[in-house]
Protein backbone atom coordinates (compact mmCIF):
# COMPACT_ATOMS: atom_id res chain seq x y z
CA UNK A 1 0.00 0.00 0.00
CA UNK A 2 2.61 2.64 1.32
CA UNK A 3 5.85 2.72 -0.18
CA UNK A 4 7.12 2.33 3.42
CA UNK A 5 9.58 0.36 4.64
CA UNK A 6 7.83 -2.77 5.86
CA UNK A 7 9.65 -5.65 8.02
CA UNK A 8 7.82 -8.99 8.65
CA UNK A 9 6.91 -11.99 10.58
CA UNK A 10 7.11 -15.23 8.40
CA UNK A 11 7.23 -17.93 11.09
CA UNK A 12 3.94 -19.57 9.87
CA UNK A 13 4.24 -20.93 5.89
CA UNK A 14 0.99 -19.36 4.64
CA UNK A 15 0.54 -15.96 6.26
CA UNK A 16 2.88 -12.93 7.19
CA UNK A 17 2.33 -10.44 9.55
CA UNK A 18 3.81 -6.62 8.07
CA UNK A 19 5.35 -4.20 10.55
CA UNK A 20 5.34 -0.67 9.25
CA UNK A 21 8.77 0.95 9.93
CA UNK A 22 8.03 4.39 11.09
CA UNK A 23 12.28 3.81 11.40
CA UNK A 24 14.81 1.41 11.25
CA UNK A 25 17.07 0.85 14.56
CA UNK A 26 19.20 -1.34 13.47
CA UNK A 27 19.53 -4.07 10.82
CA UNK A 28 22.51 -7.03 9.72
CA UNK A 29 22.83 -10.04 9.37
CA UNK A 30 22.28 -12.44 5.87
CA UNK A 31 21.19 -15.97 5.69
CA UNK A 32 20.52 -17.38 8.91
CA UNK A 33 20.93 -14.83 11.24
CA UNK A 34 18.89 -11.82 10.48
CA UNK A 35 18.19 -9.53 13.30
CA UNK A 36 16.02 -6.22 12.96
CA UNK A 37 14.96 -3.81 15.04
CA UNK A 38 12.09 -1.23 13.98
CA UNK A 39 9.93 1.44 15.70
CA UNK A 40 5.99 0.34 14.84
CA UNK A 41 3.12 2.96 15.72
CA UNK A 42 1.23 0.41 17.73
CA UNK A 43 3.79 -1.91 19.12
CA UNK A 44 6.55 0.63 19.78
CA UNK A 45 9.97 -1.30 19.18
CA UNK A 46 9.68 -4.32 17.35
CA UNK A 47 12.92 -7.12 17.35
CA UNK A 48 12.72 -9.32 14.87
CA UNK A 49 15.25 -12.09 14.60
CA UNK A 50 15.28 -14.54 11.49
CA UNK A 51 11.47 -13.31 10.78
CA UNK A 52 10.07 -14.09 13.92
CA UNK A 53 9.28 -11.39 16.34
CA UNK A 54 11.19 -11.83 19.72
CA UNK A 55 9.88 -8.88 21.39
CA UNK A 56 8.15 -5.69 21.42
CA UNK A 57 8.44 -3.12 23.50
CA UNK A 58 4.40 -2.34 23.95
CA UNK A 59 3.35 -6.13 24.41
CA UNK A 60 6.26 -7.73 26.18
CA UNK A 61 4.85 -7.54 29.62
CA UNK A 62 2.41 -9.76 28.91
CA UNK A 63 3.87 -12.84 28.51
CA UNK A 64 7.31 -12.17 30.57
CA UNK A 65 4.51 -11.16 33.66
CA UNK A 66 2.46 -14.62 33.06
CA UNK A 67 5.76 -16.43 32.74
CA UNK A 68 7.45 -15.29 35.40
CA UNK A 69 4.46 -14.06 38.38
CA UNK A 70 1.95 -17.37 37.49
CA UNK A 71 4.90 -19.93 39.09
CA UNK A 72 6.62 -17.20 41.58
CA UNK A 73 3.45 -16.67 43.43
CA UNK A 74 2.29 -20.62 43.34
CA UNK A 75 5.66 -21.54 45.16
CA UNK A 76 6.00 -21.37 48.13
CA UNK A 77 9.80 -20.05 48.59
CA UNK A 78 11.26 -19.45 45.23
CA UNK A 79 15.06 -18.04 46.58
CA UNK A 80 17.22 -19.77 43.24
CA UNK A 81 15.42 -18.93 40.06
CA UNK A 82 16.87 -19.81 36.90
CA UNK A 83 16.25 -18.50 33.35
CA UNK A 84 17.22 -20.33 30.18
CA UNK A 85 17.35 -18.15 27.07
CA UNK A 86 15.45 -14.97 28.17
CA UNK A 87 18.02 -12.95 26.11
CA UNK A 88 15.97 -9.36 25.73
CA UNK A 89 16.03 -9.33 30.09
CA UNK A 90 12.37 -8.60 30.16
CA UNK A 91 11.73 -11.56 32.03
CA UNK A 92 14.22 -11.00 34.44
CA UNK A 93 12.70 -8.29 35.42
CA UNK A 94 9.39 -9.26 36.41
CA UNK A 95 11.38 -12.06 38.49
CA UNK A 96 13.40 -9.67 40.24
CA UNK A 97 10.31 -7.63 41.33
CA UNK A 98 9.65 -10.47 44.05
CA UNK A 99 11.13 -9.89 47.06
CA UNK A 100 11.14 -13.30 47.95
CA UNK A 101 13.75 -14.23 44.73
CA UNK A 102 17.34 -14.44 46.22
CA UNK A 103 19.54 -15.16 43.06
CA UNK A 104 18.52 -14.93 39.52
CA UNK A 105 20.91 -16.58 37.12
CA UNK A 106 20.11 -16.41 33.49
CA UNK A 107 22.02 -18.25 30.83
CA UNK A 108 21.84 -17.69 27.83
CA UNK A 109 23.76 -18.56 24.54
CA UNK A 110 24.68 -15.16 23.01
CA UNK A 111 26.16 -12.24 25.04
CA UNK A 112 25.38 -10.22 22.50
CA UNK A 113 22.10 -10.60 22.64
CA UNK A 114 22.21 -9.69 26.17
CA UNK A 115 24.11 -6.45 25.25
CA UNK A 116 22.00 -5.37 22.34
CA UNK A 117 18.77 -5.63 24.84
CA UNK A 118 20.41 -3.70 27.21
CA UNK A 119 21.15 -0.70 25.18
CA UNK A 120 17.95 -0.97 23.25
CA UNK A 121 15.12 -2.17 25.72
CA UNK A 122 16.23 -0.14 28.58
CA UNK A 123 12.54 0.95 29.27
CA UNK A 124 11.88 -2.28 30.54
CA UNK A 125 15.07 -3.97 31.75
CA UNK A 126 17.07 -1.37 33.22
CA UNK A 127 16.35 -2.12 36.76
CA UNK A 128 17.83 -5.74 36.18
CA UNK A 129 21.62 -4.90 35.49
CA UNK A 130 21.66 -2.92 38.90
CA UNK A 131 20.16 -5.59 40.84
CA UNK A 132 22.97 -7.58 43.19
CA UNK A 133 20.55 -10.99 42.92
CA UNK A 134 21.21 -11.41 39.00
CA UNK A 135 24.06 -12.51 37.12
CA UNK A 136 23.89 -13.31 33.18
CA UNK A 137 25.87 -16.54 32.73
CA UNK A 138 26.58 -16.78 29.18
CA UNK A 139 26.75 -20.34 28.06
CA UNK A 140 24.69 -23.05 26.19
CA UNK A 141 21.61 -23.67 28.44
CA UNK A 142 21.07 -27.41 27.66
CA UNK A 143 24.91 -27.83 28.68
CA UNK A 144 24.63 -26.03 31.65
CA UNK A 145 21.50 -28.11 32.46
CA UNK A 146 23.75 -31.33 32.12
CA UNK A 147 26.16 -29.75 34.12
CA UNK A 148 25.32 -27.58 36.77
CA UNK A 149 25.87 -28.96 40.49
CA UNK A 150 23.49 -25.79 41.68
CA UNK A 151 19.85 -26.53 42.32
CA UNK A 152 16.87 -24.01 41.43
CA UNK A 153 13.47 -23.57 42.54
CA UNK A 154 11.73 -22.33 39.50
CA UNK A 155 12.94 -22.39 36.48
CA UNK A 156 11.57 -20.07 33.42
CA UNK A 157 12.79 -21.50 30.19
CA UNK A 158 12.06 -18.60 27.90
CA UNK A 159 13.06 -19.76 24.50
CA UNK A 160 12.65 -19.39 20.90
CA UNK A 161 10.55 -21.42 18.61
CA UNK A 162 11.36 -25.51 18.49
CA UNK A 163 12.91 -25.11 14.80
CA UNK A 164 16.87 -24.67 14.39
CA UNK A 165 19.59 -23.78 17.87
CA UNK A 166 15.94 -23.50 19.87
CA UNK A 167 15.18 -27.07 19.23
CA UNK A 168 17.35 -28.66 21.92
CA UNK A 169 15.00 -27.10 24.58
CA UNK A 170 12.08 -29.35 23.85
CA UNK A 171 13.58 -32.45 24.02
CA UNK A 172 13.01 -35.14 26.84
CA UNK A 173 16.79 -35.39 27.56
CA UNK A 174 16.61 -31.27 28.47
CA UNK A 175 13.62 -31.67 30.45
CA UNK A 176 15.54 -34.70 32.62
CA UNK A 177 18.52 -32.30 32.85
CA UNK A 178 15.84 -29.57 34.05
CA UNK A 179 14.69 -32.48 36.83
CA UNK A 180 17.73 -33.12 38.29
CA UNK A 181 18.62 -29.06 39.00
CA UNK A 182 15.13 -28.47 40.43
CA UNK A 183 14.67 -28.85 44.39
CA UNK A 184 11.83 -30.89 45.87
CA UNK A 185 8.41 -28.87 44.95
CA UNK A 186 10.38 -26.33 41.75
CA UNK A 187 8.36 -25.96 38.84
CA UNK A 188 9.41 -25.19 35.52
CA UNK A 189 7.48 -22.74 32.89
CA UNK A 190 8.06 -23.50 29.48
CA UNK A 191 7.41 -21.26 26.15
CA UNK A 192 5.19 -23.90 24.49
CA UNK A 193 4.34 -22.34 21.03
CA UNK A 194 0.93 -21.02 19.70
CA UNK A 195 -1.57 -24.55 19.41
CA UNK A 196 -3.59 -23.33 16.80
CA UNK A 197 -0.72 -23.34 14.24
CA UNK A 198 1.86 -25.69 16.44
CA UNK A 199 -0.29 -28.57 17.37
CA UNK A 200 2.25 -30.96 16.94
CA UNK A 201 5.45 -28.90 18.26
CA UNK A 202 3.19 -28.23 21.52
CA UNK A 203 1.91 -32.10 21.80
CA UNK A 204 5.49 -32.43 21.64
CA UNK A 205 6.59 -30.70 24.30
CA UNK A 206 3.73 -31.50 26.27
CA UNK A 207 3.92 -35.28 26.22
CA UNK A 208 7.83 -35.08 26.54
CA UNK A 209 7.67 -32.86 29.89
CA UNK A 210 4.93 -35.46 31.11
CA UNK A 211 7.11 -38.37 30.25
CA UNK A 212 9.43 -36.72 32.91
CA UNK A 213 7.68 -34.64 35.67
CA UNK A 214 5.00 -36.13 37.49
CA UNK A 215 2.59 -33.25 37.45
CA UNK A 216 2.09 -31.50 33.97
CA UNK A 217 -0.19 -28.90 33.15
CA UNK A 218 -0.64 -26.25 30.79
CA UNK A 219 -1.96 -21.83 31.04
CA UNK A 220 -2.97 -19.49 28.56
CA UNK A 221 -1.52 -15.91 27.12
CA UNK A 222 -2.69 -14.07 24.43
CA UNK A 223 -0.11 -12.05 23.11
CA UNK A 224 -0.70 -9.55 20.08
CA UNK A 225 2.59 -9.98 18.91
CA UNK A 226 2.56 -14.00 19.23
CA UNK A 227 0.03 -14.12 16.10
CA UNK A 228 -2.40 -17.59 16.12
CA UNK A 229 -4.59 -16.98 19.03
CA UNK A 230 -3.61 -18.31 22.42
CA UNK A 231 -0.12 -19.14 23.05
CA UNK A 232 0.55 -21.74 26.29
CA UNK A 233 2.77 -22.19 28.62
CA UNK A 234 3.44 -25.04 29.71
CA UNK A 235 4.06 -25.98 33.46
CA UNK A 236 5.96 -28.96 35.13
CA UNK A 237 6.62 -30.53 38.62
CA UNK A 238 6.96 -33.54 40.75
CA UNK A 239 4.24 -31.91 43.07
CA UNK A 240 1.11 -31.47 41.90
CA UNK A 241 0.07 -28.80 45.32
CA UNK A 242 1.30 -25.46 43.40
CA UNK A 243 -1.46 -26.05 41.05
CA UNK A 244 -3.92 -25.38 43.65
CA UNK A 245 -2.76 -22.51 45.72
CA UNK A 246 -5.95 -20.52 46.75
CA UNK A 247 -5.99 -16.75 45.41
CA UNK A 248 -5.50 -15.56 48.80
CA UNK A 249 -2.06 -17.28 48.71
CA UNK A 250 -1.55 -16.10 45.37
CA UNK A 251 -2.59 -12.36 46.49
CA UNK A 252 -0.76 -12.52 48.87
CA UNK A 253 2.73 -13.41 47.77
CA UNK A 254 2.18 -10.83 44.62
CA UNK A 255 1.33 -7.97 47.41
CA UNK A 256 3.36 -5.03 46.13
CA UNK A 257 3.99 -5.83 42.58
CA UNK A 258 3.01 -3.68 39.54
CA UNK A 259 1.42 -5.97 37.15
CA UNK A 260 -0.53 -4.82 33.44
CA UNK A 261 -1.42 -8.11 32.72
CA UNK A 262 -1.00 -10.64 35.74
CA UNK A 263 -3.43 -10.85 38.65
CA UNK A 264 -4.27 -13.42 41.16
CA UNK A 265 -7.63 -14.49 39.77
CA UNK A 266 -6.54 -14.48 36.05
CA UNK A 267 -3.50 -17.06 37.10
CA UNK A 268 -6.18 -19.57 38.25
CA UNK A 269 -8.20 -18.81 35.10
CA UNK A 270 -5.56 -19.14 32.96
CA UNK A 271 -5.34 -23.07 33.19
CA UNK A 272 -8.63 -23.59 32.35
CA UNK A 273 -8.11 -24.46 28.33
CA UNK A 274 -10.38 -23.93 25.42
CA UNK A 275 -11.65 -27.67 24.30
CA UNK A 276 -9.63 -27.93 21.63
CA UNK A 277 -6.27 -27.00 23.67
CA UNK A 278 -7.80 -29.16 26.42
CA UNK A 279 -7.58 -32.21 23.80
CA UNK A 280 -4.82 -31.46 22.33
CA UNK A 281 -3.23 -31.66 25.88
CA UNK A 282 -4.88 -34.53 26.72
CA UNK A 283 -3.73 -36.71 23.31
CA UNK A 284 -0.07 -35.93 24.48
CA UNK A 285 0.19 -37.08 28.11
CA UNK A 286 -1.86 -39.89 27.80
CA UNK B 1 9.05 -13.49 -1.13
CA UNK B 2 7.26 -15.88 -3.12
CA UNK B 3 5.13 -14.61 -6.45
CA UNK B 4 2.22 -15.74 -4.94
CA UNK B 5 -1.12 -13.60 -4.44
CA UNK B 6 -2.07 -12.45 -0.90
CA UNK B 7 -4.95 -10.94 0.64
CA UNK B 8 -4.10 -8.23 3.43
CA UNK B 9 -6.29 -7.23 6.48
CA UNK B 10 -5.44 -3.72 7.00
CA UNK B 11 -7.60 -2.95 9.59
CA UNK B 12 -5.09 -1.71 12.10
CA UNK B 13 -2.83 0.96 10.62
CA UNK B 14 0.44 0.16 11.48
CA UNK B 15 0.70 -3.74 11.04
CA UNK B 16 -1.12 -5.80 8.00
CA UNK B 17 -1.76 -9.77 8.34
CA UNK B 18 -1.43 -11.31 4.30
CA UNK B 19 -3.14 -14.55 3.99
CA UNK B 20 -1.08 -16.46 1.02
CA UNK B 21 -4.12 -17.26 -1.63
CA UNK B 22 -3.75 -21.14 -2.66
CA UNK B 23 -6.73 -19.98 -4.68
CA UNK B 24 -9.17 -16.96 -5.15
CA UNK B 25 -12.37 -18.46 -4.88
CA UNK B 26 -14.38 -14.71 -5.48
CA UNK B 27 -13.12 -11.15 -5.68
CA UNK B 28 -15.37 -8.22 -6.30
CA UNK B 29 -16.06 -4.50 -5.79
CA UNK B 30 -13.64 -1.29 -5.42
CA UNK B 31 -13.16 1.13 -3.61
CA UNK B 32 -16.11 1.01 -0.29
CA UNK B 33 -17.03 -2.08 -1.07
CA UNK B 34 -14.32 -4.75 -1.23
CA UNK B 35 -14.48 -8.62 -0.81
CA UNK B 36 -12.43 -10.93 -0.97
CA UNK B 37 -12.57 -15.21 -0.45
CA UNK B 38 -9.84 -17.46 -0.86
CA UNK B 39 -8.35 -20.40 0.60
CA UNK B 40 -5.31 -20.31 2.65
CA UNK B 41 -3.36 -23.45 4.06
CA UNK B 42 -3.73 -22.43 7.53
CA UNK B 43 -7.37 -21.23 7.85
CA UNK B 44 -9.42 -22.55 5.00
CA UNK B 45 -11.55 -20.21 3.22
CA UNK B 46 -10.83 -16.39 4.27
CA UNK B 47 -13.76 -13.99 3.59
CA UNK B 48 -12.23 -10.14 3.78
CA UNK B 49 -14.22 -7.13 3.75
CA UNK B 50 -12.72 -3.94 2.67
CA UNK B 51 -9.69 -5.49 4.36
CA UNK B 52 -10.85 -6.87 7.12
CA UNK B 53 -11.09 -10.57 7.93
CA UNK B 54 -14.60 -11.42 8.58
CA UNK B 55 -14.44 -15.35 8.88
CA UNK B 56 -12.44 -18.27 7.91
CA UNK B 57 -13.80 -22.06 7.87
CA UNK B 58 -10.50 -22.96 10.50
CA UNK B 59 -11.09 -20.41 12.77
CA UNK B 60 -14.68 -19.60 13.02
CA UNK B 61 -15.76 -21.97 15.53
CA UNK B 62 -13.95 -19.63 18.33
CA UNK B 63 -15.64 -16.58 18.13
CA UNK B 64 -19.49 -18.40 17.18
CA UNK B 65 -18.98 -20.55 20.33
CA UNK B 66 -18.01 -17.80 23.01
CA UNK B 67 -20.72 -15.68 21.55
CA UNK B 68 -23.35 -18.24 21.32
CA UNK B 69 -22.93 -20.57 23.99
CA UNK B 70 -22.05 -18.27 27.08
CA UNK B 71 -25.46 -16.36 27.00
CA UNK B 72 -27.83 -19.44 25.65
CA UNK B 73 -26.27 -21.82 28.81
CA UNK B 74 -26.64 -18.79 31.37
CA UNK B 75 -29.74 -18.05 30.66
CA UNK B 76 -33.29 -20.20 32.15
CA UNK B 77 -35.18 -20.26 29.07
CA UNK B 78 -33.54 -19.12 26.07
CA UNK B 79 -36.68 -19.30 24.07
CA UNK B 80 -36.72 -16.36 21.68
CA UNK B 81 -33.41 -15.24 20.11
CA UNK B 82 -32.27 -12.36 17.91
CA UNK B 83 -29.05 -11.71 15.88
CA UNK B 84 -28.16 -8.69 14.41
CA UNK B 85 -25.61 -8.78 12.05
CA UNK B 86 -23.97 -12.20 11.71
CA UNK B 87 -24.10 -12.62 7.38
CA UNK B 88 -22.35 -15.80 7.35
CA UNK B 89 -24.79 -18.01 9.70
CA UNK B 90 -21.83 -19.62 11.80
CA UNK B 91 -23.47 -17.81 15.02
CA UNK B 92 -26.72 -19.15 13.86
CA UNK B 93 -25.03 -23.12 13.72
CA UNK B 94 -24.05 -22.54 17.02
CA UNK B 95 -27.58 -20.80 18.68
CA UNK B 96 -29.77 -23.93 16.92
CA UNK B 97 -27.54 -26.56 18.86
CA UNK B 98 -29.62 -25.61 21.83
CA UNK B 99 -32.64 -27.43 21.81
CA UNK B 100 -34.21 -24.89 24.53
CA UNK B 101 -34.19 -22.19 21.50
CA UNK B 102 -37.94 -22.29 19.93
CA UNK B 103 -37.10 -19.32 17.36
CA UNK B 104 -33.82 -17.73 16.34
CA UNK B 105 -34.31 -14.60 14.24
CA UNK B 106 -31.26 -13.01 11.77
CA UNK B 107 -31.63 -9.34 11.08
CA UNK B 108 -28.83 -9.27 8.28
CA UNK B 109 -28.74 -5.66 6.37
CA UNK B 110 -27.73 -7.54 2.95
CA UNK B 111 -29.30 -10.02 1.46
CA UNK B 112 -26.25 -10.82 -0.60
CA UNK B 113 -24.00 -11.59 2.30
CA UNK B 114 -26.42 -14.45 3.52
CA UNK B 115 -26.71 -16.05 -0.38
CA UNK B 116 -22.57 -15.66 -0.59
CA UNK B 117 -21.99 -17.25 2.80
CA UNK B 118 -24.76 -19.81 2.18
CA UNK B 119 -22.66 -20.59 -1.01
CA UNK B 120 -19.64 -21.08 0.04
CA UNK B 121 -19.42 -21.48 3.76
CA UNK B 122 -21.76 -24.55 3.68
CA UNK B 123 -19.59 -26.73 5.69
CA UNK B 124 -20.36 -25.11 8.99
CA UNK B 125 -24.07 -23.14 7.76
CA UNK B 126 -25.44 -25.69 6.04
CA UNK B 127 -27.76 -27.29 9.27
CA UNK B 128 -29.34 -23.54 9.78
CA UNK B 129 -31.04 -23.59 6.26
CA UNK B 130 -32.69 -26.21 6.75
CA UNK B 131 -34.07 -25.53 10.52
CA UNK B 132 -37.77 -24.68 11.10
CA UNK B 133 -36.57 -22.48 13.52
CA UNK B 134 -34.59 -19.70 11.76
CA UNK B 135 -35.87 -17.15 10.20
CA UNK B 136 -33.71 -14.26 8.08
CA UNK B 137 -34.86 -10.82 7.98
CA UNK B 138 -33.82 -8.82 5.44
CA UNK B 139 -33.62 -5.64 7.55
CA UNK B 140 -31.30 -2.28 8.70
CA UNK B 141 -30.56 -3.92 12.66
CA UNK B 142 -30.76 -0.75 14.65
CA UNK B 143 -34.22 0.35 13.02
CA UNK B 144 -35.33 -3.08 13.45
CA UNK B 145 -34.38 -2.75 17.24
CA UNK B 146 -36.28 0.81 17.48
CA UNK B 147 -39.76 -0.54 15.22
CA UNK B 148 -39.99 -4.20 16.22
CA UNK B 149 -43.00 -5.48 18.93
CA UNK B 150 -41.59 -8.79 19.28
CA UNK B 151 -39.44 -9.47 22.26
CA UNK B 152 -36.53 -11.92 22.78
CA UNK B 153 -34.94 -13.59 25.66
CA UNK B 154 -31.25 -13.55 24.02
CA UNK B 155 -29.68 -10.85 21.55
CA UNK B 156 -26.38 -11.87 19.54
CA UNK B 157 -25.04 -8.44 18.09
CA UNK B 158 -22.51 -9.88 15.67
CA UNK B 159 -21.43 -6.81 13.89
CA UNK B 160 -18.74 -5.39 12.07
CA UNK B 161 -15.83 -3.27 13.81
CA UNK B 162 -17.29 0.37 14.89
CA UNK B 163 -16.69 2.30 11.69
CA UNK B 164 -18.08 2.85 8.88
CA UNK B 165 -22.23 1.18 8.49
CA UNK B 166 -21.44 -0.59 11.63
CA UNK B 167 -21.34 2.36 13.56
CA UNK B 168 -24.72 2.56 14.49
CA UNK B 169 -24.22 -0.75 16.64
CA UNK B 170 -22.70 0.69 19.49
CA UNK B 171 -24.45 3.81 20.03
CA UNK B 172 -26.64 4.39 23.23
CA UNK B 173 -29.55 4.84 21.30
CA UNK B 174 -29.43 1.14 19.80
CA UNK B 175 -28.37 -0.09 23.18
CA UNK B 176 -31.31 1.39 24.82
CA UNK B 177 -33.62 -0.20 22.02
CA UNK B 178 -32.10 -3.57 22.27
CA UNK B 179 -32.87 -2.74 26.28
CA UNK B 180 -36.77 -1.88 25.17
CA UNK B 181 -36.41 -5.47 23.09
CA UNK B 182 -35.08 -7.75 25.83
CA UNK B 183 -37.36 -9.63 28.25
CA UNK B 184 -36.61 -9.46 32.01
CA UNK B 185 -33.80 -11.86 32.62
CA UNK B 186 -32.64 -11.31 29.18
CA UNK B 187 -29.20 -10.73 27.83
CA UNK B 188 -27.42 -9.18 25.05
CA UNK B 189 -24.16 -9.91 23.71
CA UNK B 190 -21.78 -7.82 21.67
CA UNK B 191 -18.96 -7.92 19.75
CA UNK B 192 -16.34 -5.22 21.48
CA UNK B 193 -13.10 -5.50 19.24
CA UNK B 194 -9.83 -6.06 20.42
CA UNK B 195 -8.76 -4.06 23.55
CA UNK B 196 -5.36 -3.69 22.83
CA UNK B 197 -4.90 -2.05 19.82
CA UNK B 198 -8.70 -1.08 20.07
CA UNK B 199 -9.17 0.72 23.99
CA UNK B 200 -10.83 4.03 22.98
CA UNK B 201 -13.19 1.79 20.70
CA UNK B 202 -13.90 -0.87 23.53
CA UNK B 203 -14.33 1.76 26.71
CA UNK B 204 -16.84 3.57 24.45
CA UNK B 205 -18.60 0.55 23.78
CA UNK B 206 -18.65 -0.64 26.94
CA UNK B 207 -19.73 3.05 28.48
CA UNK B 208 -22.23 3.10 26.81
CA UNK B 209 -23.76 -0.44 27.41
CA UNK B 210 -23.18 0.58 31.37
CA UNK B 211 -25.14 3.90 30.52
CA UNK B 212 -28.13 1.76 29.60
CA UNK B 213 -28.07 -1.67 31.35
CA UNK B 214 -27.99 -2.12 35.23
CA UNK B 215 -25.67 -5.32 34.58
CA UNK B 216 -22.39 -5.15 32.44
CA UNK B 217 -19.55 -7.22 31.99
CA UNK B 218 -17.25 -8.70 29.20
CA UNK B 219 -15.31 -11.56 28.75
CA UNK B 220 -12.75 -13.26 26.24
CA UNK B 221 -12.06 -14.84 23.41
CA UNK B 222 -8.46 -15.17 21.38
CA UNK B 223 -9.39 -15.97 17.55
CA UNK B 224 -6.19 -15.97 15.62
CA UNK B 225 -7.68 -13.95 12.75
CA UNK B 226 -8.60 -11.11 14.77
CA UNK B 227 -5.56 -9.94 15.54
CA UNK B 228 -4.18 -8.49 18.49
CA UNK B 229 -4.43 -10.62 21.21
CA UNK B 230 -7.97 -11.32 23.38
CA UNK B 231 -10.93 -10.09 21.66
CA UNK B 232 -13.49 -9.17 24.01
CA UNK B 233 -17.42 -9.75 23.94
CA UNK B 234 -19.52 -7.37 25.83
CA UNK B 235 -22.05 -8.87 28.33
CA UNK B 236 -25.73 -7.02 29.26
CA UNK B 237 -28.30 -7.38 31.01
CA UNK B 238 -31.25 -5.72 34.13
CA UNK B 239 -30.12 -8.88 35.71
CA UNK B 240 -26.86 -10.09 37.04
CA UNK B 241 -27.88 -13.45 38.39
CA UNK B 242 -26.66 -15.18 34.87
CA UNK B 243 -23.60 -13.89 35.33
CA UNK B 244 -22.97 -16.51 37.97
CA UNK B 245 -24.67 -19.65 37.45
CA UNK B 246 -22.51 -22.13 38.79
CA UNK B 247 -20.55 -24.74 36.43
CA UNK B 248 -23.18 -27.76 37.21
CA UNK B 249 -25.98 -26.17 35.34
CA UNK B 250 -23.76 -24.58 33.12
CA UNK B 251 -22.84 -28.45 32.02
CA UNK B 252 -26.38 -29.24 32.45
CA UNK B 253 -27.67 -27.14 29.86
CA UNK B 254 -24.54 -28.07 27.67
CA UNK B 255 -25.22 -31.59 27.73
CA UNK B 256 -25.15 -32.81 24.05
CA UNK B 257 -23.84 -30.26 22.09
CA UNK B 258 -20.65 -30.49 20.78
CA UNK B 259 -18.26 -27.48 20.85
CA UNK B 260 -14.54 -27.21 20.24
CA UNK B 261 -13.99 -24.26 21.76
CA UNK B 262 -16.19 -23.97 24.43
CA UNK B 263 -16.54 -25.88 27.74
CA UNK B 264 -18.63 -24.81 30.75
CA UNK B 265 -15.21 -23.97 33.18
CA UNK B 266 -14.22 -21.86 29.83
CA UNK B 267 -16.99 -20.17 29.94
CA UNK B 268 -16.75 -19.18 33.88
CA UNK B 269 -12.64 -18.29 32.86
CA UNK B 270 -13.26 -16.49 30.08
CA UNK B 271 -14.59 -13.36 32.31
CA UNK B 272 -11.46 -13.44 34.70
CA UNK B 273 -10.09 -10.52 32.81
CA UNK B 274 -6.15 -9.62 32.45
CA UNK B 275 -5.35 -6.58 34.74
CA UNK B 276 -5.14 -3.96 31.38
CA UNK B 277 -8.29 -4.96 30.32
CA UNK B 278 -10.01 -4.75 33.95
CA UNK B 279 -8.22 -1.36 34.21
CA UNK B 280 -10.06 -0.21 30.79
CA UNK B 281 -13.68 -1.57 31.47
CA UNK B 282 -13.63 -0.04 35.29
CA UNK B 283 -12.62 3.25 33.11
CA UNK B 284 -15.51 3.06 30.78
CA UNK B 285 -18.41 2.04 33.17
CA UNK B 286 -17.45 4.29 36.20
Amino acid sequence: MSGKKTVSETLHGGIRVDFDADEVLYEEGTGHHRLALIRNRLFGKVLLLDGAVQVTSADEFMYHEMMAHVPLTAHADPRDVLIIGGGDCGLAEEVLKHDRVQRLTQVEIDASVVDFSREHFAEFNAPVFDDPRFAVEIADGARFAAETDRRFDVILVDSTDPTGPGAVLFTPEFYGNLKRILRPGGIVISQNGVPFLQPSEFKTAMGALASVFAATSCYLVAVPTYFGGHMTLGWSSDDAEALHVPEETLSARAAGIQTRYYTPAHHRAAFVLPRFIQTLFDEAVT
